[in-house]
Order: C-alpha cells, then sequence, then structure tokens
C-alpha cells in the first residue's frame, strides 16, 4: 500500500475519461455540469492590470513569502472582518495555493496517523482523498432528510482520536446553506471538546442570504478553534491561478507554515495579485456574479417540476449546485455513464461525494450548473425530461 | 503528534527571521546567500509574451489538466530525450507546482507510514521535511569525503520497508555533480532491489559538464525505476510561478494524479505557459546563463585561497552552491548567525543540512552565490576573512 493507493482516483479525471471516443449529435452538443467552475476569464480590466503586472512588476515573477503577500493578507483579513463582523488580523491568514490545499495543510497541521476527523456525508471528494493519503479516518456523518448534519449526531461519532470537525457551507455537492446557528452549535461542540472545526467557504461569495452566514469570528477565542477556508478561484474566475486561503491562528500558521513551504515554497505570485486586484476593484461586479448566480438556481428550482412529475426529487439547491434524486432503478454511477451517451450530459453521480451504502448517494447526482445559463437549464431539463423510463 | 510538528521549521524561514531588527552599515549591505533562487525577473521577451497570453488566452485563467498542459509535457518529453538520449514520451511527463512538490507527490506514491527511503547527507532540507510529514523514515547516507554517496553504503542500509534513494545531482547543498557511472550504480542497484531511484535536476541547466548528465532514460525500461525531478524555476528564473516536473512511468503516474488533484488540482496556468514559452525560445539566453554562473563558480574557486590561507576548506562547488568547512571554534549556526552580525551575510548552517553528528554539518556552510556577481564575490571573500579569528 501507497498513501495514494489507499485511496480512489479523482472523479473529475474519471468522468472525463468517460467522454473518449464519444461523439455527440451536432444539435445535441456535451453540456458540462461536472466541474464546479467558472468557464469564463476574469474581467478585461483585471486581467489588463496583471498583464501590466507581469511586465513591470520584477517581483512577480520571483519567490514571495510562504504564507503569502502581506497585502492579500491584509485585505483578506480586512473584508472577512467587516463580512463576518469580528476582528480578524494579517497575522491569522495564510495564503495557499487553492483551497484544496488549505484543507490539505489544516489536515497536515492538526492530525497524525490514525487520527480521526468527522465529514459529514456527501462529502466533498477531496477532502475524503486527502484524510485517506494522511492516514486519517473520515468518520461519515450522514446529513438528515434537510440535508443538514445534527451536531448531537457528531458528538456522539467524537472519540479520543478526533481532531476535527469539517463542514461545507454553502455545501458542496448538495448546495445546502447552513444557518448560522447551525454553525455555532457545532463550533460550541467543536470548543466544548477541544477539537477543532474547519469551516470550507469556498462557495460563501454566492450565498442567496445577505448578511453574515455566521457569527463565529465574533467569539474572541475564535482562532482557538475554528479554521475558516476560502477561494479566489470562484469570485474572480481565477481557477487556473491556484490561489486560496486558510484563517485560523498565527501559531497554528507557523505550523502551516512548514507544511506550504515543503509541498510549494509560496503562492504563485501572479495569482495573489490578481485575487488582491480583485477584491479591491470587483466588489460591484461581484455583486453582479452572484445576481447571475442566483437567477440561475432559481431557473433550476422553477423548471424543476418537469422532473418531479417523472419521479426526481430536488434534494438540495444553492451556490453552484442542485443534487438531484433520480427515479430509475439503477445505481447513480450507472445513471451518469448513460447520460453521456443519451443526453449528452456530464454529471457526477453522488456515488462520487458518499461512502457504499450512504442514503443520499446511491440514487442522487451532482449538478454543477453554475455554467449553464438560461436557455442551457432549459435544454438541460428537456435533455432530462426525455430520458427513457 | 501532528504531521507538521514531526519535523523543523523551514530553514529559509528561520533563517530570515535572524534579520529582524538588524540595522547594516551604509558601507556594508546585507548580502544574501541563504536561498537559491535568482533575483532578476525573467527576459523581457518571455514577460511580453505572457503578458499578451493573460489578455489574449482565456483558457490561461482557467483549470487545465491535473498533469499540465500537454504542450508542455510533450516539449519537456522531447528536450529530455534530446538531452540524455532516450525515448520520453508526453505520457510519462507531469508538470507540477513547483519541484518540491514534484517530490512530495513521488514520495506520496511510493510510500506508506513507516516505510524509508536513503537519503544521502548532507540533505535538501524541504525533502527531510516531506519524509518525516509522511511518516517514512529518512535513512542518512553520509557523503565521503569526495562529497559522494557510496551505493555500497547504500545497499548496506535497504531492508524490507526501504521504497526509494534519493539523489540530487548537482547537488544542493554541497554543489557536487555527481558522475555519470555513479548515477548507473544508483540505478542499477535501486533496479535489482526493487526499489526506485528519484533523481532530482532542479540544477542540470548550470551542471559544468557538456552532454548527458548521465545515461539512465538510455535503459529501454528506465520507467520501471527511475523518478526524474526537474525545475523550471532555476532555467527561466520563474520561482513565483511555481512550474516543475516529475518524469516517470505513466502508471505511476496515475497515482501521482490522485495526490496533485488534492493538493492543487492542477499548475498554474500562466506558470506552465511561461516555462512552455522558455523552453521554446531561450535556449540561447540559457546557454548565456550557465556561461554566467559558470563564471562565478570560477570566481568562487578563485578566490578562496584567501580564506584557505585562514584555515577554510572548499568542500565542494557547482551549480548554485559552495560548500565551506570553517575553522572557528564553534558550531555552524552560531557562526552563521554571528556572520549576520559582523559581516552582514546570510548563510544557511549545514546543521540546517544534516541529522546531528553528521561529518559534514557542524563546521559547514551553504553559500548559494548564484546571485553575486563578480564584484560581489570579492566584496564576500574580503568580508569573510576579516571575520575575528
Amino acid at each position: 500500500m501507497t498513501r495514494t493507493r489507499s485511496t480512489f482516483p479523482s472523479p473529475i479525471v474519471e468522468t472525463f475519461g468517460w467522454l473518449k471516443g464519444i461523439e455527440h449529435p451536432a444539435d445535441r452538443p456535451l453540456m458540462l455540469v461536472s466541474q464546479a467552475a467558472p468557464v469564463a476569464p476574469p474581467p478585461k480590466e483585471l486581467r489588463e492590470a496583471l498583464a501590466d503586472l507581469v511586465l513591470t512588476n520584477d517581483a512577480i515573477h520571483l519567490y514571495g513569502p510562504v504564507l503569502g503577500l502581506s497585502e492579500l493578507r491584509a485585505e483578506l483579513a480586512e473584508q472577512c472582518s467587516t463580512r463576518y463582523g469580528g476582528a480578524i488580523t494579517q497575522a491569522q491568514v495564510a495564503i495557499t495555493s487553492g483551497c484544496n490545499q488549505a484543507f490539505a495543510a489544516a489536515v497536515a497541521t492538526l492530525t497524525d496517523q490514525g487520527d480521526e476527523v468527522i465529514l459529514p456525508t456527501p462529502w466533498y471528494f477531496n477532502h475524503k482523498m486527502w484524510l485517506d493519503m494522511s492516514g486519517v479516518s473520515a468518520v461519515p456523518l450522514p446529513v438528515q432528510a434537510d440535508m443538514l448534519p445534527d451536531p448531537e449526531q457528531a458528538a456522539r461519532r467524537i472519540t479520543g482520536r478526533t481532531r476535527a470537525i469539517v463542514l461545507v457551507t454553502p455545501n458542496n455537492p448538495t448546495g445546502a446553506e447552513y444557518p448560522a446557528p447551525l454553525l455555532r452549535a457545532f463550533y460550541d461542540l467543536a470548543k466544548s471538546r477541544g477539537i477543532k472545526l474547519i469551516v470550507d467557504e469556498t462557495y460563501r461569495d454566492f450565498d442567496s442570504r445577505d448578511g453574515a452566514p455566521h457569527d463565529l469570528f465574533g467569539d474572541p477565542d475564535w482562532d482557538q478553534t475554528l479554521l475558516h477556508l476560502y477561494s479566489f478561484s470562484k469570485a474572480y474566475r481565477l481557477t487556473g491561478h491556484r490561489v486560496g486561503a486558510l484563517v485560523t491562528s498565527a501559531d497554528l500558521l507557523s505550523e502551516v507554515e512548514k507544511f506550504l513551504d515543503t509541498v510549494t515554497i509560496c503562492p504563485t505570485q501572479t495569482g495573489q495579485q490578481a485575487a488582491l486586484w480583485g477584491m479591491r476593484n470587483l466588489s460591484k461586479w461581484l455583486e453582479g456574479e452572484r445576481a447571475e448566480i442566483l437567477a440561475r438556481r432559481a431557473a433550476i428550482g422553477n423548471g424543476f417540476p418537469v422532473l418531479a412529475e417523472r419521479g426526481w426529487a430536488l434534494r438540495g439547491l444553492g451556490a453552484y449546485f442542485a443534487y438531484f434524486e433520480h427515479p430509475f432503478d439503477m445505481p447513480s454511477d450507472q445513471l451518469a455513464k448513460s447520460m453521456v451517451h443519451l443526453a449528452s450530459i456530464l454529471a457526477l453521480p453522488a456515488t462520487m461525494f458518499t461512502p457504499p451504502g450512504d442514503s443520499h448517494g446511491a440514487r442522487h447526482l451532482r449538478i454543477a450548473f453554475a455554467n449553464l445559463d438560461q436557455d442551457g437549464i432549459a435544454v438541460f431539463f428537456d435533455r432530462l425530461a426525455a430520458l427513457p423510463a
């Protein structure tokens, strides 16, 4: 056994493999709802600013600090403080090479071989993969019928080896937006048991709720319990630049620094400059992006009855994601494969987000709808409704 | 214990910390010979090409393949085939977020908790740090008086848990250029014992020898034993872009893909495009870079007698590095700290590259001279010669 052999292949890579050699009819081009990623570049103004820096800023080509550019750390600290209503300082912010790396660094800092981390299911597959590769048991915490995990059930899963609970809100893959009191309950649980709460808020900029999504940063001791993860990729369309963040205590970040130094030395400087420019100049534009995603989300909800008539159920909806339960007498991975052939749609089966036997996996699909405009959503529903019963 | 607590802080980070609060005399500005990195940006032509892509190439801002851009993989495969005289294909090349990540991915793919990897000492500290964090024992293999590791001694250290031997050539930190027959002997040893040979050739573009540095790629089965690591950072001055490579079998790369997908999803696209442009257009320029580094290396050798008179010894010289043995009655970490105060020189003590008690550590310094021009090298020797006995 090796670290990598202890886990499964990347679902994104595996499902792209399903497309090989398949021709789609000219009037039915392939529709990708498998990966949660913008397919358009960032706004022209950001690209112009970045191109100018590439030409004129020598430092952009050279090593920077392991924990990231101080300007970007300070900017995120300030914007988080405003958004969440807390006092977050630059020393509590690390910039990472994407949000996956923020999670990897957090786990390397908190755990050792044989430890346990509580992970609600459905889970984000890369979280499960990293725990596997780290020799850490991912203890499944199945969500309830409302797609939310229950803190009391989590409490019963805590053992002497438990180091953290991981939450993702808005959730990937279900889209669920966790209520602030639920986050508070998990935070109180973690704090009282002396473990950490990791909250991945990659999709926070597309939350349908106005105001702070939780009040955890208001606790003066928040950094003794909370690790907040963020991604600049979705908000500013910078997926190709690999920039994320990890917000926690400065002490813990000095441990994180060992991991980041060893795995990548520093985050890419161009990506950090792009994220900084975005944070400083694109807040209005980002509001428009959010409004568009919320309109698409509404279109998924409004269009769903045509599938409901055919026995489908909408189990979750939010951020970039809809979580569908299908009516067919087959496991969801088999359905997802046949959808490529029959409907020219690539979606991820929820078997890729759940352990075997999970009640929210075998009959479910994750639909990453963010790249479908209103017309695309209409076509999407037409294609699914036409699937043979 | 956690993964990160099982290892030491980054020497680069720690030694930068020594500089805090220290004022240097106006006529004696700080001289940094601690980090092996270019301090100038890549040539204007590369920056212009990259700026143009930032403006016009939408894909540069979006996710790319986990294992890297196919054009860059193909280009490196072709250039490696030419340089080493072998048949290396695109499918045998993965692009990584820097060469440290290539090493991390290799280890995650080859080892599990409790395994062993043979590491010549002095070692590259990030290799040791990653093995620590991976729960893998770094089995020290002290180099001989000629600064080269001995394959027979390595053979005696192989156990049932040994998964690989790691070599760095030209070496960091000693500068030693490993002779081709030595690499062949290590390769034959690894092959015969069914383990892997990892060869980190980050500094290969500054090797003083013309022609192929080894013939390992000429073995038709090379990819069953060899993992070759490379960095685009030094050759094209792209340290801030984080682009490296791992060359081995396609089968092993499908395991590597799990690690890379989980830790960073994909290498930065701008960095890959910069590396690709460099490989296609800067071979002449790179020859000039190499000539300059070789001239600086010669200046170190020519200037050394002034220190030899004072009891210093030059133990290694090559690539970006000189390896000095000092004459003072103090451990090298204490000398390195006092050099900041007394000579305004920041160099890494070899205690950071060796386990306690290593005969090439306690009295040695790594001098990363690549950023010192001829005048700078003269000043450097003056300052060291003036250190109080």
